[in-house]
């Protein structure tokens, strides 16, 4: 829908027809605040909705709800419908998104098993708890599989309902994207929040009561009874279409494209968001990172681009925010094993400061942690675990990696401060000190 | 101190003697903090003193307190204090701070008028309060004289504690290095809390009553009565010991220093802080911007250049925060005034977004106003005034401002989203994508 409403912007009706097929019944929508909904702070499914279809036909821009695409006709320019209608076109952006993970485990398909990726699984998580009620009236059990954003904003929201609260997960710690030891702070926020984190274990099955609903799951460390069972396993890309057709995927299984997000052999087709591969800025190599950031982005490039404005993608960090509880966390660029998959002969430091000037009352832990090349002083990468206030610095950091600045140059660096706001030296700018201080840039 | 710090870092008590004179009683504390001391969020003196006298003793730096510095004798190398006592120095930093703004009106230096520019001046305002009442039992009345940081800050504070408060300025608006259209909305707040603004009045004098205390302020506007007079009329440099000595001062009257902080014709004179000259990294030009921030910084470089280690001060952007009430204000580069004076062809846009997913129940305004380069698209400045969450955005604009980035650029980068931290697009790349989308860059 960005690359729709992009193409608009600059063509008009009579210049473009622009039509979209959507397999559900929404287009424009906040999968990020399903938790939220879930969870009872955002009130109802209309809000999580940005634009409806009927919005977008005032722009005429011929939405089709509930049509599915089930085939591309690269040579003759024409998708199929399932219901069998044909749609040429002259450009072709592919928007298909994101397929949650869901390992080849007996069972994840049962009733009680639960996504987290369109306004239709948040409605029927909702329908649950509403429903349900534990066995003799415990509270109900909720099992969150999968310690990612989603995974744990989702069983913050489950407890916000009431329930009892499990997550389990494969790896040793969530947040796979942060470094071991600021994850280990969210999981330890996670436990002194009351919910039951059980990391090493793969999941096996779900286990199935009588009537053939979801009661409980085992892993290859034990078995843990629930009533509601949720995947928060990530994200990849959802490529079948693209691939039945005949274009390219990346390394990463997404599909590849060039910074114009064209089609390398197709340059008539366009993918953008999930669906498509994309580059690291820092790195330089390919990555998937399925943010709708990202996907806004991309899809406004290929909007530009089918319209005739020359534009590129300039590459991701993988900037992103979440919290648990009253824990925020923040992450951008490089973690070290990223830096070291990459090559980089890397540093990494972490200090430990306060959100606020120290004397102020509502001043909380923050710790902040600084991946840097060695030698140059090159700033990697960053990740934030703290208090109020915390989280949205890692901005900072993201601009400052994204405009190539040293350590040493962003300690220099002009960051505000008030003491509601801050101690005298930003935790961002004590960070890059240090760095700098202690060897190099 | 932070020279004296910072040259005790690199270098061994051995190898160098450090010495402080200092005229009051406290060498380390957050003048900032004072308003919070007032208004009673931070409970006690001693919780503004980062460092004492005692913990720079330990550190091998002697200390003078008590000890009011009248004389520098540059041929000699000497400096000599007021009871008569000579100090010798090889190197001599000046970090004398900043004096505040005082208007030659009559009554100013009456009891009843009060500074806030050393913790002895909290601490006098906070024994006022703590001792009056208001005439017949009424509420006392604080009259707050200037409309910049301190002024408002302290303006909360009054109110906090009960008192009625007036702001009397002698501008249009407070804020003076926040353009009008976002000024505005910062005077409004300020009445929506029920405290009175009274602009264009420039202070005649201070009402005294039959015992000499002050008991209102006549402006050419009108006349105001008031238990309590807060002086808020900004700081200029304190260099008349440098001026006595014959240190050139620079066009904004404070000591005129290189990039290392040096003194031109006295290499071996260093200045640092809110006594010293120094210039903005967009214009190029001169600057005095009094702000904690910039001297912690100069004082590091002054103590790293003396001790041996080259270090040069990057430049300002006079980034800054406050916040009145529940709305937050943060600004850091050009305004367009500024920007005007600087030569600049440049443009403004201002926008209007929410500091959280405009679905959750804590979103609130916030509006991002941009300067930008006309042609370039280069970042000049940015001004940022809403809810909770607004103000520490400008550390995105400063960064970004402080790389060279233009307005697409920044548009591009990756900034953070998660529902409870931002829209999709956060305020800072709406505001950066307009000015993009809307013509140049």
């Amino acid at each position: 829908m960005s690359a729709a409403a992009q193409a608009r912007r600059l063509r008009d009706p009579a210049d473009l027809d622009i039509t979209v097929l959507e397999q559900g019944r929404d287009v424009s929508y906040s999968a990020c605040g399903i938790p939220y909904w879930v969870g009872g702070l955002v009130a109802g499914r209309d809000e999580l909705i940005a634009r409806t279809p009927a919005e977008f036909a005032a722009q005429d821009i011929t939405v089709h709800t509930g049509t599915r695409a089930v085939g591309i006709d690269l040579a003759g320019g024409v998708v199929v419908a399932e219901d069998g209608r044909r749609f040429g076109y002259d450009s072709l952006v592919i928007g298909t998104g994101g397929r949650p993970t869901r390992p080849p485990s007996p069972g994840l398909d049962a009733p009680g098993v639960f996504g987290v990726h369109r306004l239709d699984d948040g409605a029927a998580i909702r329908a649950a708890i509403d429903a349900g009620t534990g066995p003799a009236g415990r509270p109900m059990r909720g099992l969150v599989l999968g310690g990612g954003y989603i995974g744990l904003e989702m069983a913050e929201a489950l407890q916000a309902r009431g329930l009892e609260v499990t997550v389990v997960l494969a790896d040793p710690l969530p947040m796979q994207l942060l470094d071991a030891d600021m994850a280990a702070r969210v999981c330890g926020a996670l436990r002194e929040m009351g919910i039951a984190v059980h990391t090493d274990q793969a999941v096996r099955e779900v286990l199935l009561d009588v009537d053939g609903r979801a009661c409980g799951v085992r892993t290859d460390g034990g078995s843990y009874d629930a009533d509601l069972v949720v995947l928060g396993l990530g994200m990849g890309p959802e490529v079948a279409l693209a691939a039945d057709a005949g274009l390219a995927l990346g390394s990463t299984g997404a599909i590849d494209v060039d910074r114009s997000q064209r089609c390398r052999d197709h340059p008539e087709v366009f993918a953008a968001g999930d669906c498509a591969q994309t580059f690291h800025r820092v790195s330089g190599g390919v990555a998937h990172v399925p943010l709708g950031t990202h996907a806004n982005k991309q899809g406004r490039v290929a909007g530009s681009v089918l319209a005739g404005r020359p534009a590129r993608f300039a590459g991701i960090l993988g900037t992103a925010v979440t919290k648990v509880g009253g824990l925020e966390i923040g992450r951008t660029g490089l973690c070290t094993t990223q830096a070291e998959q990459a090559g980089f002969a890397y540093r990494a430091d972490t200090i430990e400061a306060t959100t606020r000037a120290g004397y102020h009352p509502d001043a909380e832990d923050v710790a902040v942690k600084v991946i840097t090349e060695q030698g140059s002083g090159q700033l990697l990468g960053a990740q934030i675990v703290g208090g109020q206030g915390a989280a949205k610095r890692i901005d900072v950091l993201a601009t400052a990696i994204w405009a190539g600045m040293t350590a040493e140059d962003l300690a220099g660096s002009d960051l505000s401060y008030a003491p509601p706001f801050s101690p005298v030296h930003d935790p961002v700018t004590v960070a890059a000190r240090v760095v700098s201080r202690t060897g190099q840039g």
